[in-house]
């Protein structure tokens, strides 16, 4: 039976996006050019509690694409897929074509 | 005499759930496969209390399947039982089937 | 003359309950089974002012049967008998039959 | 297809400005003189909540001209053209002709 | 002209109170056992400024006598009398016959 | 064309005065003597939002003359000319004739 | 032309009191006896801004006698005197006769 995560407090769980290494038309693409350490966003949590006691939604929603970290992320395997856990202030931001 | 503890503050009581090496069937599961270090939440503290001063309950609760981190987790024997006291920010996020 | 403690602030005073080595028939307890790292609250603290200014109480109370943390406590001998002083935060829970 | 990056929080998107090393005149310019370490904002995040809660959004526009801190900053390639990365309290200041 | 010292904010004036090495029958008592690092309060400062902006009076009163912690306190000379200055949290408890 | 710098939140433009190393008669003054760390403030940013939310402008004024201290401070080039950022609580005072 | 100095924010400008090595009488104090590090409060700044925003002055004046601590304080020359500069919660307490 598959399993479902849902994050807790402010974290974000995300499916990294694996850059293709050639191009549709089969060429072969430089090793560094294409690859944006990105992802797309499965599941995130409700959010941290602010200063003032509300609580600050998380930031980025399910399905967006998000330029992550170069450093840090926990990963975690659900049904033999690999995920990997950020806290959403850590993640950079939402790419959008 | 059994003994129940109570949690204090944000913490959380957990057993860990140990994952089956053989499925049903009795097939040896590889090694790694299938171990999500996850436990069942047995007890949990009222919270803690805010910025504002509010009391922010615990973020999980008795019976939940929880995601643990990798490391952390206090080890508590209760009856030859063994748990795990993790503080609830500490707890990954919540597994359900 | 003998002295009484009242602790400052959210600190609160334990006398540690050493488990029996011998069940109450005389069998010899193996060394690690029952040891909990428990005390008695002998007296607490008035607390801390939260965030808000609001003075936050401890969160135990005399009488109360506590698990301690593995280390820290602060040893204080009075009329020849030990106590150890923790600030209630570090305390993990309370006991209950 | 370009993508494109909208910053999360207070983090700022800043494509560098390489200084000429000659004028216009063609006359080489001496290494140091006239390198400020400066950049064109291409795109702002939301801000940052405050300590009362309330939204501060980021101190500079899209368009601005920053003076960059001499370290710092997390390059990000987009369609082979190199950016950074800025949270706004690490940049110094915005030039102005 | 003998001096006199105010503490500011939330420190606290303590003279040790030296325990005697003899009863008052002359028997020689043990060195470590009777020996509390404790003190009389002499004189306190006005207090601290509590997150809310509200002034919170030390924690102590002239003439308390305190467990004092092993470590820490400031010397001080006055009129060569030995006082020791120390944050009112730093104080363990306050000691009652 | 020439470039001006518009400080950002609490920090500080200040151009450096250097002591005349002699008096205005041409006695050399000894090294030491009249060497104060001090400057012009030549621009300053917006302030930092406090605790509460509130702008809190910073505390020096353009035109000010300030005490600087030993260490600390962000060389900047502007048109050939060397200024100083600092932080304004960096800033030890303002000096007056 | 004399140099004024204005502390900002919350720091103290304090000259030092040299202890007199003999009495009035002439005696030869000892070396360690009289020797508090104590100093005059020459001029202070406006304050910090507590977390609730509003102005906590500073709790010295000019005038006041200080206890100062063993360590800590900046050197300033002005006008070849010799002060020195503390934050005011750095500074022990006020000395009365």
């Amino acid at each position: 039976m598959s399993k479902r995560l849902i994050p807790l407090f402010n974290r974000v769980l995300v499916q990294k996006i694996v850059a293709p290494s050639k191009t549709t038309a089969g060429i072969l693409l430089p090793e560094k050019s294409s690859k944006l350490n990105s992802g797309k966003v499965v599941a995130v949590g409700p959010g941290l509690h602010g200063k003032d006691g509300k609580l600050l939604p998380v930031a980025v929603k399910e399905g967006d694409t998000v330029l992550l970290p170069e450093y840090g992320g926990t990963e975690v395997k659900l049904d033999n897929k690999e995920y990997f856990l950020y806290r959403d202030d850590d993640i950079l931001g939402t790419l959008h074509d």
